[in-house]
């Protein structure tokens, strides 16, 4: 390779730390020569009940149609997400890849070199990934000790160059709200877009989207990868201002969503009885990890729990905890987390028992 | 809206023209209350034939864990795309959402503000629209009188800031290859990247990516939209230096190909029965078409053919063709096309007979 082709790369992407993903099953599986069936997955913040039948049948039914392409825009997803949300459908985008294709479109159609994103970390760690292959500088803005958005913080960090701040309510992987007058606050100092991601939010006791009527730069993001059980289809979606879905439709990629997404997805909304048990299994599993297990297990909004497993290291207990089977989230790669967070999905009733008796055995470590 | 937010948009966005879909079936349905079953779509280049028995297969039986994410990089796909081709899987990126994944993601790795990419036009729109959306300036190249690609205007066009050359063989819409000599040539004397898009490479006699092994600078993007008849899962490929697909997987979004896409896409890449008629059906009906519709038809390597109706509009053609339940892709939004072509999918016999026969009918427009 002659060495100047390095040059065709733009500077920025070195600076990108590399996504780390939950580990897999098979992964799992090679490393400790385990019994796939005794693993069980708790670090991805799947659905442990499956996905809706329903979408399971509308997939069956579509697979001899997929040499077609799905419509450019998915609109029948948009019409049914319409229904469901209560937004019209000018105010609705469907995405794909997930909800990181809405990240990854907002930031190519705002973000020019030199630019600036907010991110209070600790949080999902995608939007820097997306932010700086944009070309945009990440300015990371610490939480407060109860993992809190500091909005101190982020209008001290807010310049004439910030095009968006990304808030995750349930915060990923804290699992706390943003409070309302806080995204409000933001809103209204920032001149910038505010991203409030609500991947978790069907988990949640109460939702921020209705500010997309109030304000014209608040973007709601959302997906079908938590309580819709869908996360192998990689569908998000995201409610904004009708004028900025005019003007993100001209970088949206055509054809982001697929034919299985667009049928499963349409079929997921409308089985309420699947999401009404995923949801129930969640608030009464988290309330039985949080008091099972012997660390501080924070308060969540999310179906996942944090754990602090000080003064041990996540990452011993992580180890010990997949020697076992249990593949939970090592938050050490989440930057600002520390090194003794754990992150747990909260799994079917038998899963967690085996969850909380196995940070029980950690906890001589 | 305060108008001040409209600045949030990078300026680059306002100089994309729209992509334009082909027409769906529905759409047709609606304009012209015509029977979908008597409709037939050749407008999109989809595989007539439907998906491989064996992708099907594999969908249905991947539906029930579609609650669970895909790997982050796809990586069973790239191991099955490195039997397929012969290529080792340093050398191979699946992506989605099909090869606009692929395109958006180069685009991403290379383009800083005012990069340039050269384009020879008339050709698949996409590239612009992904180029001005990260920010690059199209520098749009006229190809020969008969679509070939014109080495020296390329190299005219070429600049400090060239970053990418897109090439597209063969060539949508006109059908034609681009020679080995051409692309070596253009390998050569650019000091930017080679992307060369074969997305419908299956039906042509020859293909160039083995150049992948020869020089550091070329790309080749696949596709499993249109041989392999997956279309609607989104799925492309590409083919790349192995220094190449180290940077670009750190920009690429995780998970961004899907459990049903793995699935599909493996099983499609095994059922080489299902392949080769789908390639007999296309070298077949390309003649059959060149044959007897009675305008001028262009040579075609790939699963169309481009037809000039001139001196009748595309425009009256298509919207001519469309009432009587046949859709074709009136080429006036390629750029450069002008306003007398016509393209047009291979289909089935019958589907072929019924076009030759309306497009007899009008002649006499």
């Amino acid at each position: 390779m002659l060495l100047s082709r390095l040059d065709l790369i733009k500077k920025e992407i070195s600076s990108i730390n590399e996504y780390v993903p939950g580990k897999s099953i098979e992964d799992i599986v090679r490393a400790y020569g385990l019994d796939p069936d005794s693993v069980i997955k708790l670090g991805s913040n799947e659905n442990p009940l499956g996905p809706s039948p329903m979408a399971v049948d509308a997939l069956i039914e579509h697979a001899p149609q997929v040499n077609i392409y799905p419509s450019a825009d998915a609109s029948e997803l948009v019409d049914a997400l319409s229904g469901h949300t209560g937004f019209p459908a000018h105010n609705i985008v469907a995405s794909g890849p997930g909800m990181d294709g809405l990240i990854d479109g907002l930031m190519r159609l705002t973000i020019a070199r030199g630019d600036e994103v907010i991110i209070p970390m600790p949080t999902f760690s995608y939007y820097e990934i997306a932010a700086r292959a944009n070309g945009a500088v990440p300015v990371l803005v610490e939480r407060n000790v109860d993992y809190a958005v500091d909005v101190k913080a982020v209008q001290d960090a807010e310049s004439s160059r910030t095009k968006v701040v990304f808030l995750c309510s349930p915060n990923n992987p804290s699992g706390n709200l943003v409070p309302v007058e806080d995204v409000r606050a933001i809103a209204e100092f920032t001149h910038g877009l505010v991203f409030v991601d609500e991947a978790y939010v069907e988990f949640a006791d109460s939702s921020l989207v209705h500010l997309v009527n109030e304000y014209d730069n608040i973007i709601v993001g959302r997906t079908f990868s938590k309580a819709f059980g869908l996360a192998g289809l990689r569908i998000g979606y995201g409610i904004m201002p009708q004028w900025l879905k005019s003007e993100y439709m001209r970088v949206a990629t055509p054809f982001n969503v697929s034919v299985a997404a667009i049928a499963a997805g349409t079929s997921a909304l409308s089985d309420t009885e699947h999401l009404t048990k995923s949801i129930e299994l969640v608030r009464e599993g988290r309330e039985f990890l949080k008091e099972h297990i012997p660390f501080e297990v924070y308060d969540s909004q999310a179906n996942f729990v944090m754990v602090d497993v000080a003064p041990l290291k996540a990452r011993d207990v992580c180890e010990s905890l997949l020697r076992k089977g249990i593949i939970v989230r090592d938050c050490t790669s989440f930057l600002g987390a520390g090194d003794s967070l754990v992150r747990v999905t909260v799994g079917t009733r038998k899963q967690n028992e085996r969850v909380v008796e196995n940070f029980g055995e950690v906890q001589g470590l």
